[in-house]
């Protein structure tokens, strides 16, 4: 509980080293996920006094600066850009978050020694995503701001330990002193809480953002996501890069392709290319790839981001005055 | 928060339904392991508080019989027996049960609708472990007194849809009324909280509870544990049935065996028999078979059982303190 956080001296709003850290009203940060999280629902999370990520992920760099710009219009509030460091343009895409004094990147994918420096000598706050201890004492060694640790229960790309949440954070903790923020089979406030008794101090959040009203996912997906039950996720494609998937045709055919033991080139072409975008942008439910998290199972509505962002901070107070009063 | 529970009214304990369903001190449930929870490992649980139970899935009828009777000389407080359902003796076991008038049977590997009304009539109290929402409201509707629903992180059997914990409790939590005991990945007192927090009611404890000096477990196996990092375990055998192991020679075995597509009768063979034995009673450490969760990377020590039970319940009651004072 060192570093949980307490009320501000008024009473009406709860601080910690995430509050501090990016400036935001409550320690809820949004993912930045493919073909989901653009300048709409950032910019919405932000407002709503979390932290919105734009996720570059699937952006081609020109994109990505249009984003930047309407995010920027459409909140006067901190906001961040997630960056996977493999992206082919990366560096593109950094110099347009340079150009624009992006001032939160969350880096993920990749060594956090290679741009770390370069951002912060530009004041930016650097964040970069994890699914070990050790390679969260090495962000920490190369001068990252803060640390999100992902558990095997994400949705997307995931790690090849296979560490759940509820083991990652205690062992994380543990190995770093810089803030962190946990990852994995959140959306609630109890979650929020949860992970945050294990030592985290922020949450970030995808599978729920995805099911908002200002996430650019396309409604099918949404609409798959809210039917999911529990079971309907996999991880898969192990052989190429771990992703966790909702379970469709087009995750049969991996799947089948696996127990056949294919090798990765067979993968890979069946894989073939776009289909993320396929499935999650353009909605094609049986063809497309639909990265998703096994708390995919608990959501069961589409709503505003802000709804999203109050519901779990209500839910978080509640139990903490519940606490309280415990006796 | 509903079934959360409260202190005693001379607030010196703290009570809820799974501490008056079993009449114990603390909701700590000792896991029933094979070849680690016998009579010693059990009744130092109970004597310390918490619910201990005798792993019958590595016993012969007349050696559980033993345990039982040498349970109840070394502790009056309640006790439980662990049962897998598809135990070739099964009918011995139950019938050892009712002999010795066991008070608690925890019931797992099978179809509750089988044995449960049987064991009831006897005034037992049946608890059944699953791995799903789904099978825990089958578990409610076939009549058992509560449900343990253990998550993908935690050691030896486990269940196909890989849901974890953190995902997991939520969801069982909306599926039954009855009381929830969480398992997988916890070993401390921030783990309980968590997971009660969650919506479990107590938690089962395996990994934790082998690292003790009252476990039965080959002192080369507990040390093997104290020496495990992050990622050192793995869900492995899925073709037959889905068990996490300690990674060791005989793991890399199995592993390669499944990279290079062996089919079910292969990874039997290599199996073999009595591997489970050889590795966690006998201390083969190269060709044993090793079970273990998750949370073994966070386990640093060997100590007695009641060590463990007190330290988790002291750290469980001081971060409720902590909480109370929050403001």
């Amino acid at each position: 509980m060192q570093y949980f956080g307490k009320w501000s001296p008024d009473k009406k709003s709860f601080e910690n080293r995430i509050t501090s850290l990016f400036n935001i009203q409550y320690p809820i940060i949004q993912a930045g996920m493919i073909w989901a999280s653009g300048w709409r629902l950032a910019s919405a999370v932000s407002q709503a006094g979390g932290l919105g990520i734009i996720g570059a992920g699937s952006m081609y760099p020109e994109v990505l600066e249009e984003h930047i710009i309407k995010c920027k219009q459409a909140t006067n509030k901190p906001f961040g850009v997630n960056l996977p460091l493999l992206y082919p343009a990366i560096e593109q895409h950094i110099a347009i978050i340079l150009k624009h004094q992006v001032p939160i990147v969350f880096t993920s994918a990749g060594n956090p020694k290679i741009w770390t420096k370069t951002l912060k000598d530009a004041g930016i706050t650097v964040v970069h995503v994890v699914s070990s201890a050790k390679f969260a004492l090495k962000c920490q060694e190369a001068g990252v701001d803060a640390v999100v640790a992902e558990g095997f229960e994400a949705g997307g790309h995931n790690g090849r330990e296979e560490t759940t949440t509820l083991c990652l954070i205690p062992s994380v903790r543990k190995s770093i002193q810089i803030p962190l923020i946990a990852a994995g089979g959140i959306a609630t406030g109890s979650g929020m809480l949860a992970t945050m008794i294990l030592g985290a101090e922020g949450v970030q959040i995808g599978s729920r953002f995805v099911c908002t009203e200002e996430a650019s996912s396309h409604l099918h997906f949404k609409q798959k996501i809210v039917d999911a039950s529990e079971g309907d996720t996999e991880l898969v494609l192990k052989k190429i890069t771990p992703v966790r998937l909702l379970k469709n045709d087009f995750y049969n055919q991996i799947k089948q392709a696996e127990i056949d033991c294919a090798d990765t080139e067979t993968l890979a072409s069946i894989l073939g290319k776009a289909r993320a975008k396929k499935g999650m942008f353009e909605g094609d439910m049986v063809e497309g790839e639909l990265e998703i998290g096994q708390i995919s199972a608990i959501i069961d509505n589409i709503i505003p981001a802000k709804d999203v962002v109050e519901s779990i901070w209500g839910e978080f107070n509640s139990l903490l005055h519940a606490f309280q009063r415990f006796s």
